[in-house]
């Protein structure tokens, strides 16, 4: 374990959130790594002059966000942080601002642009065939091909993403998702039906395709007219 | 304030994780937002058959997510949290997999291949003349097209995120960044030097252009262009 000369006792009133800091400091200054030990809770109260509560509350705090964890027999050990468990948790709360959901949904929209090139670099057989049985699926369901199938719609979008075998990118936009979904329904109102039937409409069928056919260039082309219902929604509906 | 009667006794034994949990619950149940009370740690502490202590540990998580906190002469209020700040209070740990680095450095790729649209309905005079101030900066600082000037760079791409209004794109590229640029200067080695002067290359001048004169995909375009080297080397050593 690195030593604890390096911290210094606070000279102000201690805070919480201080304490937090330093704690965090010493581990970046002690090039600390996943797996080490930190300083016990009194080592930490000594060493910047507080009590231990506050070390204590601190502590908890890092414990909250997965930076540390207490193991039998070691104390606290650093741990590997979950990035997108840590969003999952504020996403989770049906608390966000109006703003913050309107602009997760866009978020989405330009996640499913961006992902082209990951895409093309890395499909497998594998996935053509998942991306098959959807579509396959997707044709004997919708005789009327207005009918939003709402799982298949995920399934086909879900499995793309993780074409890109970005886990970050995967988690990331599966968390979204309901966020998605709820602005989709609740704040987005049908301007006027779409027609998924007209010649512009690009279909996961057609998706499909030009994955097997195309380029990054064209998938990009025919995913935005894939997306077109949302996004001519979320511009008249925001920017208006 | 909302009734307690729906708070059932914890049937087995208590962990701090299950009274986190029930008081989400009870926070989504009683529909409670922004700026409403909760009950205090001993009202909860009683309806749940749990020590306080226990209430108190679940209560400073959710504070150090941002979800509650407390108020003079009103105890513990619900508070909008900050979804790219708890991003960022992990990110921040320099304890990220190899994996999620990477990922993340596709992530901010994925992103600026992908708002192009929102850029075109979106940009306001003020933003040409931002960018064109950047653009301006870089011609008469770079005589050799080869120099790569770091804060120009990040400039105008900073620009063209905020053009998109989405604040919280707008945060979390930035958030990325830093992990953006560790991963550019250590883990992806110049595989040879690129020909930043040769008639493929799109430059920021000629993105500039593009959003005067082009379209959404045209754009793309250009950008896909203009981040080939990124994408280059990103496909080929993390593919490889």
């Amino acid at each position: 374990m690195a030593s604890l000369d390096n911290l210094k006792p606070l000279s102000s009133l201690t805070l919480v959130d201080r304490v937090e800091l330093r704690i965090k400091d010493y581990i970046k200054e002690n090039r600390l790594t996943v797996g080490d030990a930190i300083p016990k809770e009194m080592e930490f109260a000594e060493a910047l002059g507080v009590s231990r509560t506050v070390v204590r509350e601190a502590l908890l705090r890092l414990r909250a966000i997965g930076m540390v964890d207490s193991k039998k027999h070691r104390g606290m050990v650093l741990t590997q942080p979950d990035l997108i468990a840590n969003l999952g948790k504020v996403l989770d709360s049906n608390m966000l601002s109006k703003d913050t959901l309107k602009e997760i949904f866009e978020l989405r929209l330009i996640l499913e642009m961006g992902m082209a090139d990951f895409l093309f670099a890395r499909i497998t057989d594998t996935d053509f065939e998942a991306l098959e049985r959807i579509v396959a699926e997707e044709q004997t369901q919708n005789q009327d091909a207005t009918v939003f199938a709402m799982e298949l719609e995920v399934a086909f979008h879900g499995t793309l993403y993780g074409i890109s075998k970005n886990e970050t990118l995967y988690r990331f936009q599966d968390m979204l998702l309901p966020v998605f979904r709820y602005v989709h329904e609740t704040m987005l109102p049908d301007l006027y039906p779409y027609d998924y039937s007209g010649d512009a409409f690009v279909s996961h069928a057609d998706l499909l395709d030009l994955l097997k056919k195309g380029d990054p260039e064209k998938f990009r082309q025919g995913m935005r007219r894939h997306l077109e219902p949302h996004f001519e929604r979320v511009l008249q509906t925001f920017d208006k």
